[in-house]
């Protein structure tokens, strides 16, 4: 599916990208990764930025912290299973958590569209207060600009998070090895779905909710689980699974080899895709991540977040080889194997 | 001129203010505040946050850092004397320097719109490097999102700033006290004129060059001549010196008097406010601070100012007095006084 779909973004593409954003810039795929590389990188040689994580890491006084920021441009603002504000806080504190760190601080940076009726900024606000106090964390600083009618989208929302490290828990791409197991914490491409459906009207078989959700106490119970041997975690928001695991293969220099039949996608996940041509390997998750662990914590780990409300379809999806490094497999059902690749272009625009 | 224009706005502020965003609530005037006190606050109980400064004062490990967070959303982009990224640069390195932190860390989040030529971008995100380094912040985090034609106004960036907090040098409103003298850094209304001046397309006489400028050397220059005495600092962005000074008061609970005659506005900025029936002191600066030092520290802090290039035109513009709590008053030329109000609505949107 993976191909068809590149073919068509391929041809598709008109010449303008030379010169011009285009959506697919925002997609998380192979443009997003061109602009950065092409367009910031060179004119920012800062080494926490050169390492593309989730979040930063960076000294204060005799500590690290990291620092994570993300704009939400959500469309549409609400959808069932939260809104903007829910996955502002959230999308940003599992970016933190992902690092390995306990998330404390947040800012929240507003654009209001004029025009926005108050009982939608009332939910969006009430959300990110809900959200921030389930997760701990205080939001500390907030801005709000007013752009003209047509000048925006409703509301746009940066929030930028900042966490302490724990000099003893570091997960971080570069430690993936050959063995290590890839394990999902949960069910794969349900908030991008929900997402696309509300966006568009459509209404398939069986509710589809967004999976927003703090990740940080599933990170503690891995932690737990395996004696604090992570290699790496990662939520795979925009550009789904599959682009996280092509960028952590290309940071670890690895391959790696995933099972099509472990893959937990939930039934209305699928028949959505398989009605849109769509492959939910690429789709948005707000309430999963991707853990590497070394084989012989992998039972135990994936026991341990059976345990948790978040992680009850927690398993195992592949493993990393030594093998074709950079590059990640799929064994499909019907026992072959194709190359699952990052996305050209834009799958799923204004997703997170 | 100020009340002029608060019977004005009062006439024309439509009934759906009552239930909608309007352009005024990103004025930075009265319905600003409204906005962060009756949606915003609310929601959030962080004493960080309530404190309501240019940055957050927060902990980390055994010691403090300054975050502070802004959207910048100016139009046009471009502007003589810089672009969006040169103030998103300094914007929020005055925000953590008005703190008397050291700026440290910055991250980027852009929401760009589909169509942006990259020409632009790139001149925008080498203006971030610029002011960066010659800031000496790192940037450390970015994001970048793309929304659909028509969803956005060809670019707009947050900046989180992150600064390291220094126990002996803490100037905040709360310190300002009766006897205090009132400085400013520098000529007001020039950032305010050049963007309403290109934007509309006007000439006036003389030049207008945004003063946007990294304001951390000058407030180092303060702090040595006054041996840390400096009460307060706020660079008067948007709603300029008159909210500035109305915000002070308000959280020191004190009264002022400025002086009209001794307000440093440059001949180019004053014929263009007069032209288009706008009070100078309202217009946004993005390259002074107004600065509150006791009084036997006055002359040595202004002298000193003026030794540096952008301090020049640093003078004393006024006082700070026990009467009249939370008021602001100016003594005209004309020999008589006025109340120098906060705006009740828009004077100038997206001006930063």
């Amino acid at each position: 599916m993976t191909t068809t779909l590149a073919a068509g973004l391929a041809c598709a593409m008109p010449m303008a990208t030379r010169d011009r954003v285009v959506l697919g810039h925002g997609s998380g795929g192979k443009l997003s990764n061109a602009l950065v590389r092409d367009r910031f990188l060179p004119h920012f040689s800062s080494r926490a930025l050169e390492q593309l994580g989730d979040a930063a890491i960076v000294p204060v006084d005799r500590t690290q912290i990291a620092v994570s920021t993300d704009t939400f441009v959500v469309s549409p603002l609400e959808f069932p299973g939260g809104n903007i504000g829910t996955l502002a806080v959230n999308g940003t504190v599992n970016d933190l958590a992902m690092m390995g760190a306990l998330p404390c601080y947040l800012t929240a940076g507003f654009v209001l569209e004029e025009g926005l009726p108050f009982d939608v900024l009332d939910r969006v606000v009430a959300a990110m207060s809900d959200a921030a106090r389930i997760a701990g964390v205080q939001l500390v600083a907030g801005d709000t600009k007013v752009v003209e009618r047509g000048k925006g989208d409703g509301m746009f929302i940066n929030t930028t998070g900042i966490g302490l490290m724990d000099s003893e828990f570091q997960p971080s791409p570069i430690r993936v090895a050959a063995g290590d197991v890839i394990i999902v914490s949960g069910p794969i491409g349900v908030h991008g779905m929900t997402i696309l459906s509300t966006r568009e009207g459509l209404e398939f078989d069986g509710d589809l909710t967004s999976d927003t959700a703090c990740l940080y106490p599933l990170v503690n119970v891995l932690r737990a689980a395996t004696a604090g041997e992570v290699s790496a975690l990662r939520d795979p928001t925009r550009g789904g699974v599959a682009s996280t695991l092509n960028e952590i293969a290309a940071a670890a220099k690895v391959g790696m080899v995933i099972e099509e039949d472990a893959t937990p996608i939930p039934a209305p996940v699928a028949g959505a895709c398989e009605m849109l041509g769509l492959d939910p390997l690429y789709v948005a998750n707000e309430g999963s991540f991707v853990g590497f662990v070394p084989a012989h914590r992998a039972d135990a780990a994936v026991a341990a977040l059976r345990q948790h409300p978040l992680g009850r379809h927690a398993c195992r999806i592949g493993i990393v080889v030594a093998d074709h490094p950079r590059t990640v497999v799929m064994r499909t059902r019907m026992g072959g194997t194709r190359i699952v690749d990052l996305l050209p272009g834009d799958q799923l625009p204004r997703i997170c």
